[in-house]
């Protein structure tokens, strides 16, 4: 495989609305030009709304307005981030977070990769790294709602579509 | 229907993780000795967790550390519990809760109606309650995970299992 993970390392930090922030060297690189690319898995909540948004809209989401995008970060549990560094270049690449009770549950959403490197291993990184910090909080319910062309793609990490016949539902105006 | 609606009252105060308490009349009857028996429904976070593991411990769920059950009420985003009263007399006979990223979703976890009150349309109104809060906070994304014997239920309450084939998925070590 192209990509090939090296070794970890923490920056520290606790915040109370979740889980303290650090970062993990993920993959190294050499592109064509010979210049060496990191790509890093991080937990900051330090994100860019505007990087954030213009992800989601790489991959087709629709347009969120950047106040409420603001309060979910900031009340999401888990924030995880996938940023490509190019010298003094950092672009954010992947996103994914979760709610949670703090307990017992936590379920993830928007959960994305740029369109440019997906299918290069970064989604599948990308969850193991949420699902690591989830279990490192004793979180044992880890939930999600998938698209129906990414069930497979979480299968592969351990996910399990409607176990005993549990219905993932959702409320519409009736 | 033997429950019926009454006048709401609102006892105000703002907490900082998540909704302001208030509680509403929802229903009053006679008991067979005459007794004027009240339900209210209630946002208040103040729950006691004992009362709350003795109304799950009554539908057969598995006993939970209170620790954990203490840290999930005080990170849940909404709270909803069902009170029941005579005289000086109030037993909780009902319980919801929501996590969030008080923005765009919140999740339903531990609906639950004592078995002594059941079918007489308590959850329902519990139910329509907590949408009706949420609502309120302009979150369009209520989900939930329903066992299957009460899909119906949910059904019926203007939930949709598998929207546009969405997948409710368990993560499980693989
Ligand atoms: C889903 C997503 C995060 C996966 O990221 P990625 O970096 O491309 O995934 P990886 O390279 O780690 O793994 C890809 C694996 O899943 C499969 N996969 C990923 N997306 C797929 C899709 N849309 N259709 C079919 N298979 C898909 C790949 O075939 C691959 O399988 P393999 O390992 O057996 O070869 C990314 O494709 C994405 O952002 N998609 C658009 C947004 C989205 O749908 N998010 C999920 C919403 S619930
Ligand atoms: C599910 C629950 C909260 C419903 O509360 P409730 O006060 O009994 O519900 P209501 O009286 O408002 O409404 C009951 C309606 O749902 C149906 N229903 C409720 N529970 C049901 C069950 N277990 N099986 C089949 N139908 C059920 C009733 O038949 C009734 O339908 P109707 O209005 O057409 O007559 C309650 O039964 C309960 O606590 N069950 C155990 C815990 C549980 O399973 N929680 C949900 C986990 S996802």
């Amino acid at each position: 495989m192209f990509w090939k993970s090296l070794f970890p390392g923490a920056i520290g930090s606790e915040t109370p609305t979740g889980i303290g922030e650090h970062e993990l060297l993920i993959t190294e690189f050499v592109a064509a030009n010979g210049e060496r690319i990191h790509v890093y898995f991080s937990t900051t909540r330090d994100i860019d709304v505007y990087a954030l948004e213009a992800l989601c809209d790489a991959v087709g989401w629709a347009k969120r307005p950047l106040r409420k995008v603001r309060k979910a970060l900031e009340f999401s549990f888990l924030i995880g981030s996938l940023w490509q560094e190019r010298g003094q270049n950092r672009r954010l690449i992947g996103f994914a977070r979760a709610t949670s009770d703090h307990a017992f549950n936590a379920t993830l959403w928007d959960v994305v990769v740029h369109p440019e490197v997906q299918g290069k291993g970064l989604g599948k990184t990308l969850m193991r790294q949420m699902i690591r910090e989830l279990r490192r909080e004793e979180i044992s319910n880890i939930t999600l709602f998938a698209d129906p062309q990414v069930v497979t793609f979480y299968e592969e990490l351990g996910f399990h579509p409607d176990p005993e016949g549990i219905k993932g539902m959702f409320w519409y105006p009736s």
